[in-house]
């Protein structure tokens, strides 16, 4: 179980299969974002329905609410959300330290409070181990410090109590957990800094790990140091287990974070767009607010094969968007997900076929041609 | 074109089928609401699974945004929100008049504020039938008054007031409209009141409609002065036109009004309820946010066929309303459309088959035995 079948490469990029007990994830793999035990605004047949093989529930979350224990006791997240294919659950670490002045570090673990009734509660490496145990996950996260990458004695001291940390996750998970069940991914940090990276990577891969995240990125950095990260980064990771880079799902960090070498990706992006009213087509973002859409009877994308492309209007779902219906929600998460889910297969062919450098420059050239918003540089 | 097939009788109950351009629907029939040119919550392809033959809109609501222009610029209102079968608009009339110290009505129209941007606007009957001639929908409404029904001097007014405008309605479908693309109903009106309501029927089947709807109720009255309303008033009503109560449909109205000859329903109740997180059954109502449900793994109806009961359990559905996911309203709306919509199939079966009435007095004992919430009597 867990095996890593590396299918192709073509440059850095690759192309093969994750093996997990809910079922094979085709990589590279974009997981949509299911927070709170559901993406948000879709139901599993529909993300069945636009090839879904892995979805992300968040540890902090569910601790909080319903709590781990009781989705335990109904048979854990699978089956409460009704959800019969691979999850990855993270390790809450990102979302207690994003609680600001709510939360507490020591090297023993985190004391913060709760958004939801301001409660007390404490994290520590067994702890999170031990949820996710029982929310039971294919693949789990190591509790790590993810620091703003730019400061290095910051970054240095996080480093050094990541990788205490991912030490008592790995004897946790072999004191209390299945490794047949759940795979455990060692997190590398290390900011924008190569030796720190380096050092990270040569800690964490002597644990031997069932797979691999590059933490600690998209947190503040800009977008060429976090590719430069990626540059000098990924190559050192071992190359039969997935890479994954957490938190990243635009389309041109999509397409670059494969080109780079990444495997999986997850990103509450293309859900909370939607929420916002805005849809991602290959030529862009577009604000379904705007006046420009009012009588446009064309689909958000032409071509597109999606559901909410063969049968509304953008005047429809401007309509919608304007009416704060939920149907807008929708429709435009129904769309968003499908153009990232197919830009993977798409990517994931082209490796196959040894034509991805030209199918990702190709991409990146109509993705930034048209845009209705500015778009940050599309390097490849 | 509107043909109204008369097909079994079973006391008062009905069962036909009412022909229409986009379609048959076999009757009685329960429309679910799509004030916005969308019913909350559900995708088209969903209502169709769920046997939706019609559903609602609102002419107050699309008038003022997007506009029935523009709608009908995009080609109607079907095209607007990819619905291929029949829809019902109504007239407009009961949301100005609940606009309150917003209008002013004289004997020619309504003067009003929109409460969207405060902007004022006049409807008349020639106006709301211009409207909903730009909409499309296949069964259109007369521009009424609907007052409170229990002062005989007030219904009095509106009765004069509403068949003169219904004679004006008429006129104006004549002039501009395609009586074979929409068909017009008449309002009958007279609250509680016998002879008011006696002479509203002989007024409006002098003009032969292609329907009538039994107006002015749900509007304040007692549950036992609405039914005894109907008691003597639809058998008044020809036989060979549909007959529509308007804005009914918990599931103990639905059984009351088909038992007394009603052909048509619609109602925001299962899609609102939905959304305030309460589920109907066929044993009541639940309140999905009570601590009751939280670890009960048991799907909101035991043997419903619907999409949410065979995969989700009550634990589930409360974390979802409990954590105000779109997931919740979505699968709630499911359900309780499921449910009154099966409802209605059953009783047309029953009515065709010789057996409504054990039908009926066994759904009204089940459903009034054991709901969580204090029900109304639910007289037959």
């Amino acid at each position: 179980m867990f095996e890593f079948e590396l299918q192709a490469q073509s440059g850095q990029a690759r192309a093969g299969v994750f093996h997990t007990p809910h079922g094979p994830i085709p990589t590279p793999v974009f997981a949509p974002v299911g927070t709170q035990a559901t993406v948000k605004a879709m139901q599993p047949r529909e993300l069945y329905e636009l090839g879904t093989t892995l979805i992300l529930a968040n540890t902090y979350h569910l601790y909080l609410r319903p709590g781990d224990a009781l989705i335990a006791r109904l048979g854990g997240l699978h089956r409460f959300m009704a959800w019969e294919r691979p999850i990855l659950t993270d390790s809450g670490g990102f979302q207690v330290f994003s609680l600001g002045a709510l939360r507490r570090i020591d090297d023993d673990g985190v004391t913060f409070r709760s958004h939801l009734d301001g409660s007390v509660h404490r994290l520590t490496p067994e702890k999170s181990i031990q949820i996710q145990h029982n929310l039971g996950a294919d693949v789990i996260m190591c509790f790590d410090e993810c620091p703003k990458p730019n400061e290095r004695e910051v970054v240095r001291a996080a480093c050094e109590r990541t990788h205490a940390w991912a030490l008592r996750c790995l004897e946790e998970h072999a004191r209390s957990g299945d490794p047949e069940r759940q795979a455990l991914f060692g997190i590398v940090q290390g900011g924008i800094f190569p030796d720190l990276r380096a050092a990270s990577v040569r800690f964490l891969t002597d644990l031997n790990f069932a797979g691999y995240a590059i933490g600690g990125l998209a947190v503040g950095e800009t977008k060429r140091e976090m590719l430069a990260t990626l540059d000098y980064t990924v190559p050192m990771l071992p190359a039969d287990r997935p890479r994954y880079l957490m938190g990243v799902g635009s389309p041109e960090d999509l397409v670059n974070g494969v080109a780079r070498g990444v495997d999986i990706f997850d990103c509450v992006l293309p859900t909370r767009m939607a929420r916002h009213g805005a849809a991602l087509t290959r030529r862009g973002r577009l604000n379904m607010r705007n006046l420009a859409h009012a009588e446009d009877s064309a689909p958000l994308e032409a071509g597109c094969t999606c559901y909410t492309c063969t049968h509304f209007s953008r005047a429809y779902l401007r309509h919608l968007v304007k009416a704060d219906e939920l149907l807008g929600h929708q429709l435009l998460t129904l769309h968003n997900l499908h153009l990232l889910l197919t830009l993977m297969r798409e990517m994931r062919a082209a490796i196959l076929n040894g034509t991805f450098e030209a199918y990702a420059a190709d991409f990146l050239a109509a993705y930034c041609s048209t845009s209705e918003e500015a778009s940050a540089p599309l390097i490849l």
